[in-house]
């Protein structure tokens, strides 16, 4: 078996190793979809599941005419490849904004600036003879841009749109043939609706919470998926779990913030990636979980802002 | 940082590592206590804790006597050093089954065989500068001297009698010097009295089932206690875990096995050594939990049972 990050290998190659008799999981079929946000759109679209308002634009003219077809300014622009993190994503207000996405000569995206109560994002996990699990729908909080903090299960969400949203997901990997996991990223919007944000085939930032949080971890399942071995209990072995990212800050040693943050909270769980510590770049995250998610909402909260340095008690 | 295994490595050669600047963990002072039985036994006396009666014996004429001076035969014997899953370990009934322990050349402890209600263990992790956290008291189980089921914790267990038996543990890890993972093995003897059987200064079988089962595993504690990190919580996640042993048995190839008690239970955690599968080998355990302890039996039961083979259904 060989392992690697194959998001961002291009789909020819994966067919290479195919036509060389390895299995690749998910395979590009699948994977093309979260490497191409138009591929994607186009058949979300073609299989009926709700998206934001989008189309392909060629020029900055044509995003004027997107925004006219809909609500006006603003627009969300994105390339088609190669955006994560909030790269590759543009919020223009009128057409002279609208100049920068076209210079990297990648097809663009214009979506409708969706009017959103929160994020959301369901994980599923399917293997190559279908079987599927899925993780409870998360609430996802973004800062900057970057996922900030995961609650798992999301607060007040109602049962139907939980496992409306859960249903997507599923059908959506069945839909694409998805081996391993899949993340979901959705918004809830204030008018009641669920729309699909992005894709994401691998284990996901919304789901690092199931690590100490789920009978089985979104890891330990991804790798059950692509050995075709019988999948884990996804469920909450908590009520409440909560996952922070640990940016770095402007100190690269965070040894002794460590230590504080581990005496002061025997329970928490810190997952440090082993990445020299960079401002803005996420270098690990922290998971608690309890019963009182006001509790473990600030417990986690306190300890990635001491790791990061933005908390000094 | 080198990591061995140093529980059999001579006191001698740990103190030349010592000698020359390097940290050892646990150290040799108190790592000879869980090498030599006779330094144990000998140690506990002198601090009060309660053991079985006993005493190094010369030969089998010996034995006899110190049978005479208490209840008589059986009498356990064991060599102190290099005994482990019941090997060097002898139970006679008579002087003429007292000879073969003597044959190896190495001092011999003869013991009183407790009538013993069932067997626990108290299992502790103390940190060079002194903090110390103590897991739930377990009941252990043997099968032909070999442990077979563990459960967190011991079921029916009188409190005073399981605060009695962690502040013993406790106690011998800071008398003893201990830095790191110690498991003390106790007879719940009939009348009442709790007595040390065995002691191990490492993450241990009794301890296995925190993995799953405790918000901080032995092996996490272990590492940090080692590194003198501050500790994680002991205690457990669920009302009740299982730990149950997987011997090699008849067929070396467990895969399918394997996938039929993941496909079985969904909640099942199994560990697989990576061993060479030998009859009778430990080659990983299982650990199930949740809120009925029966089923949690059943089912640990049943998967270890079912990956030997001697359940085939």
């Amino acid at each position: 078996m060989i392992t690697f990050d194959h998001e961002h290998v291009p789909t020819e190659h994966l067919r290479a190793l195919e036509a060389d008799g390895i299995p690749v999981r998910p395979g590009p079929d699948a994977l093309v979809h979260a490497q191409d946000k138009g591929v994607m759109r186009a058949k979300l679209d073609a299989i009926g599941v709700p998206c934001p308002r989008h189309r392909i634009v060629s020029d900055p003219q044509d995003v004027a005419a997107f925004a006219a077809e809909g609500d006006g300014f603003p627009v969300v622009l994105k390339t088609v490849r190669g955006g994560y993190d909030g790269k590759g994503v543009w919020v223009v207000d009128s057409v002279e904004e609208a100049a920068d996405p076209f210079k990297a000569g990648v097809p663009v995206l214009a979506e409708e600036k969706v009017d959103f109560l929160r994020e959301l994002a369901a994980n599923v996990v399917r293997s190559p003879h279908g079987q599927a699990v899925a993780y409870p729908v998360v609430e996802s909080r973004q800062v900057n841009g970057v996922c900030d903090t995961v609650i798992a299960p999301a607060p007040g969400l109602d049962e139907d749109l939980a496992v409306r949203a859960s249903e997507m997901a599923l059908n959506i990997a069945k839909e694409l043939g998805v081996v391993g996991h899949l993340a979901v990223e959705l918004f809830q919007t204030r008018d009641g609706r669920i729309l699909v944000n992005e894709l994401a085939m691998r284990p996901h930032n919304s789901g690092h919470w199931s690590m100490d949080g789920a009978v089985t971890s979104q890891f330990a399942n991804h790798v059950r998926a692509v050995l075709d071995l019988p999948l884990g209990d996804p469920r909450p072995r908590a009520p409440w779990t909560v996952m922070v990212n640990v940016l770095g800050g402007d100190y690269p040693d965070m040894y002794s913030a460590y230590l504080h943050c581990m005496a002061r909270d025997p329970q928490l769980k810190i997952h440090m990636y082993g990445k020299d510590v960079k401002p803005g770049r996420k270098v690990g995250h922290v998971n608690t979980y309890g019963d009182d998610l006001d509790d473990v909402l600030e417990r986690a909260g306190h300890a990635a802002g001491y790791l990061r340095g933005t908390i000094t008690e």
